[in-house]
């Protein structure tokens, strides 16, 4: 006998990969197409429309209960529309009506990609356990997203938890965001690695100038490589304070490519988070790496689904 | 027939005020003692005994479901202890056995003052009809609280809201709670008396140095006095666009002494808000200034306390 399955979507700038998940969070089925980001609107649509085939062609689509979606953001899952940051053709782009009728009405759950994230963390990761986790990615972007009282919390629009657009130095560098300051501003990995280089550091005879690269010279104790990590982990640190002296978060799990630099950035953290989380409902925050891999997006859109099927915090938007 | 009450306490560090409020929010009967602030921890209970006598004492005491507590933080909600900075006395004082003891068994719910003034202005006061919202006082400290998906949002120790103690300025000076460039460290009142001095400002001969009187002079068009409240006005933004982005907030209340001073803080900080909160889910940010007055304090123990009766969110911790 068949069990229930959740199709999922994971929408970014370079790929939309679809699956069908089961109720253990194991991928059955999966597809992807790359991003033809700047194409326009129908042809992104049509990227989504052949993975969302492909994954249907499956004997198992029949399983299929509804449809969770983790979109680049922002979003707006009060309309059921999305306007990807770097996917200039959509904007107000209505996803959830579009996928409701590719998947013949199935129900639609829209939600952030930072917030699939958390979801993920929170089933099956670091924030397993947790009824109050603020779940991080630390990549090219910082995005995020909370479980608040043992829920995820993606707020009326899906948005929540987009930590890497809070300002922690209110008189800093403009982002592109049109903000200051912001922590993304100071602790991305195109940041880390701008930081280093204006400061002196040259990449190694293989050009790379990446933040991982940043991050193999900081091992090795090159003063402003270390100093750069020093700096965005004091960002991160104001901000994962902030967040947990507004909602009482327990842990913060951080994942994303820069989280990869291990201790380089963990250990700086923590000393960091000693000057910020001073109140005494926030000094024991935990601090963890992710434990979900590249498939997070789509096991936490499924999440994010199920979630929606039994909860109002996460409500169908369609469907 | 009489109908419910709740008996809420307010507990400052200057004045513990104690009251039967009813199920429209009236104040049926009220009480009031001074906090013996610097005395020991048995004479600051004995005053809060003398509020609960004197309250008990009335004919409408046996209406009496449950007892809210609204207290100066920190206070841990999930131990029933209260550890308020300016009563050096108390520290992990088990208050919610103390009063339940106190009033014959009654279900006890504790709260931080922020949040007991955020269930005010929700229930009665600008915030009415909003499900999400961050509500505050700005005045000798900073303080807040939280609304999320229609419900007050305490948190697991009853601090949420904290938004005094989030930093703006990772660089900014140090704060007395340990951190650097809080919010409450650039927009108190002292604050902007302090840097109004700073800047060469001067009292009138009244010698009233207070923010109040900083106001009055922005008002009268002194450029340093303005500038003053300008510089608390982009922390207020930082902080409340911070929170917005953290947690989708559609209206930010605003209250407490320095929040009297009307234009003189409201302009600028509506402006800055631009500045801060820029993300498509947080450009329609409402901000109000706050319409309940001095006994928002009990009022909204009192709800707390009727919240606690049927939601977890903020249930009752003994009793």
């Amino acid at each position: 006998m068949q069990t229930d399955t959740v199709a999922a979507l994971d929408i970014g700038g370079t790929k939309i990969a679809g699956a069908l998940v089961d109720g253990s969070g194991r991928i059955l089925v999966r597809a992807q197409r790359p991003t033809p980001a700047q194409e326009d609107g129908e042809a992104v649509m049509g990227a989504v429309a052949e993975v969302l085939a492909e994954v249907a062609a499956s004997p198992l689509w029949s399983s299929a209960t509804a449809v969770g979606i983790g979109s680049a953001g922002p979003v707006d899952a009060s309309t059921g529309t999305v306007s990807p940051v770097n996917v200039p053709g959509w904007r107000d782009f209505p996803l959830v009506e579009r996928v409701s009728a590719a998947t013949g009405g199935l129900p639609v759950t829209l939600v952030g990609d930072g917030v699939a994230i958390t979801a993920a963390e929170h089933w099956q990761g670091a924030a397993r356990g947790y009824d109050d986790a603020l779940c991080m990615v630390v990549s090219t972007g910082v995005g995020g997203g909370l479980v608040l009282g043992g829920k995820l919390h993606p707020g009326p629009t899906g948005n929540s938890g987009h930590i890497g657009h809070i300002s922690v130095d209110l008189d800093g560098d403009l982002c592109p965001c049109g903000g200051r300051g912001c922590v993304e501003r100071i602790a991305s990995g195109p940041n880390i690695a701008r930081r280093a280089l204006e400061g002196g550091w040259q990449p190694g005879a293989d050009g790379d100038a990446s933040a991982a690269a940043v991050a193999a010279a900081a091992r090795a104790g090159h003063p402003v490589a270390i100093a750069s990590f020093e700096r965005a982990a004091k960002a991160l640190a104001a901000g994962i304070a902030a967040t947990a002296t507004l909602v009482e978060i327990r842990i913060a799990v951080i994942g994303g490519g820069v989280a990869n630099a291990g201790e380089v950035l963990f250990a700086p953290l923590r000393r960091s988070l000693r000057d910020y989380a001073t109140l005494s409902f926030v000094q024991d925050l935990t601090i963890a790496p992710a434990l979900t891999g590249g498939d997070a997006g789509l096991v936490g859109a499924a999440a994010a689904a199920s979630l929606g099927a039994r909860d109002d915090t996460a409500a169908p938007v369609a469907g």
